[in-house]
């Protein structure tokens, strides 16, 4: 018998145009789709790649038995998170025993995605291939209209749900900051920035690449409905060779 | 009269299947393309959009007037590279008045990208615009087969050209790491990750999703012969939703 297999593939930050080819052909080709979401929602993922289905394509709505009422560090979290996944893994082995399925995934599958933890529980079950993607971030910066790094400038990626001190201990020590996972933990990544004297370099990027696009200075914003697609940058200021006039 | 423009095109890491849909079709439709390559090679950028181009187009390779032969930290270097970016710059903004330029750039052009030096010579001159890419280290990352990072792992970029001391102290405080830049710098990135204790822990990366792809234990490989599209990753072990036999 054939043996089937799962590809994950990259979606990008959002615009569906920046998918890379090799996403867009699996995506386009795909019989078998399953992509995560949030229970009730069309799920960002699903909504990328919409218009781009073949007609027939079976889609799989893996929806979180929890998102944020329970905090993330939590036993239960861990418990019902943990069954959600092995759940779902032990359903796509199965059917990539004789099928092909094709995984969405945000940004890069292996960069903070939430594939990984499929992963974790398939690859030694059945071939898995990874497409890359543009991480979210780099869309972010890219609409943000300048350059995030430059010469030898640092750069550190933070998540919003880290503790606000060892926020603003990574914010003090590179050049070039990206925080994501902003959501909910905007206020504590605000004061971490201003403890760290970086708050008035800071940009807020919500929903990068995706309608509703929205680019500030973080000091311009509110606390109030930061969506979960946003992240907060600092541009690096590093080595660049400069023209005469351009160095006075 | 119709003005042109330049789109800076990322490339990805190095597969041309690793373009994004938007920068595939700016290369193929390209007239005239610019590219920056050492003197007397092909250079990487006009090598992976090989096969792509259409036929008629007109090619401006942008040779570097010097690369590793002169400290980067030199004033010389400075005002070498300087001259270079104000002519190219100059050139491309006289036929960005009627004509359409696609610029390459290898990964994602705003993260580390020599083409951030033209834009900031051209992007008051004539409209630019920048189709994000997938990073290099995100093609590397995937070709390892492992998650770079996991749950709230701390990720920083580093490049190989900083001092020894400055790598070491960043490299001890971040879960996940990424050294650029490593080609004639290996031995200085080795010693730094051996003071901070992660040398174990790091894998190279050469010429990742390109011909001749090499992926290593960081303690298996020679300093000799490091290319320039290399990258040492130490990947991050963070929080993952563990089940209870997975736990135990
Ligand atoms: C679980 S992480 C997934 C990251 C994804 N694998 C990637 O490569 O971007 C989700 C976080 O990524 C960030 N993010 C991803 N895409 C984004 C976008 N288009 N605009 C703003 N933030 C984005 C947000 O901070 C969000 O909370
Ligand atoms: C000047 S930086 C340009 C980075 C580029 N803009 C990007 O997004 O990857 C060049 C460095 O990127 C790294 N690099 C880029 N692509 C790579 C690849 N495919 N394999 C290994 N290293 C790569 C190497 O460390 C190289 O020295």
């Amino acid at each position: 018998m054939e043996r089937g297999r799962i590809i994950c593939a990259g979606l990008g930050p959002g615009d569906p145009d920046l998918i890379s080819v090799r996403a867009d052909r699996a995506i386009r080709g795909a019989r078998h789709l399953a992509y995560f979401r949030k229970a009730g929602q069309q799920g960002q993922a699903r909504r990328i790649v919409q218009g781009m289905l073949a007609p027939g394509v079976t889609e799989y709505a893996m929806e979180y038995p929890v998102t944020t009422e329970i905090p993330f560090d939590s036993p239960e979290y861990n418990a019902l998170l943990a069954a959600f996944y092995d759940g779902w893994a032990a359903r796509l082995a199965e059917l990539a025993r004789s099928q092909e399925i094709v995984v969405l995934c945000e940004g890069d599958p292996f960069f903070y995605g939430s594939f990984m933890h499929l992963w974790l529980r398939l690859r030694d079950l059945v071939p898995v291939e990874i497409i890359p993607g543009i991480p979210g971030m780099a869309g972010c910066w890219t609409a943000s209209g300048t350059p995030i790094t430059w010469g030898d400038d640092v750069m550190t990626v933070l998540m919003g749900t880290l503790p606000e001190a060892e926020l603003a201990r990574h914010m003090r020590r590179a050049d070039a900051l990206v925080v994501m996972k902003t959501g909910r933990n905007l206020p504590k990544v605000r004061r971490a920035l201003a403890a760290a004297g970086r708050l008035d370099q800071a940009w807020l990027v919500e929903r990068g690449t995706m309608p509703g696009q929205r680019i500030a200075r973080l000091v311009d914003t509110e606390d109030a409905d930061c969506p979960y697609f946003a992240l907060v940058l600092v541009h690096g200021q590093g080595r660049r060779p400069q023209s005469a006039e351009a160095a006075e």
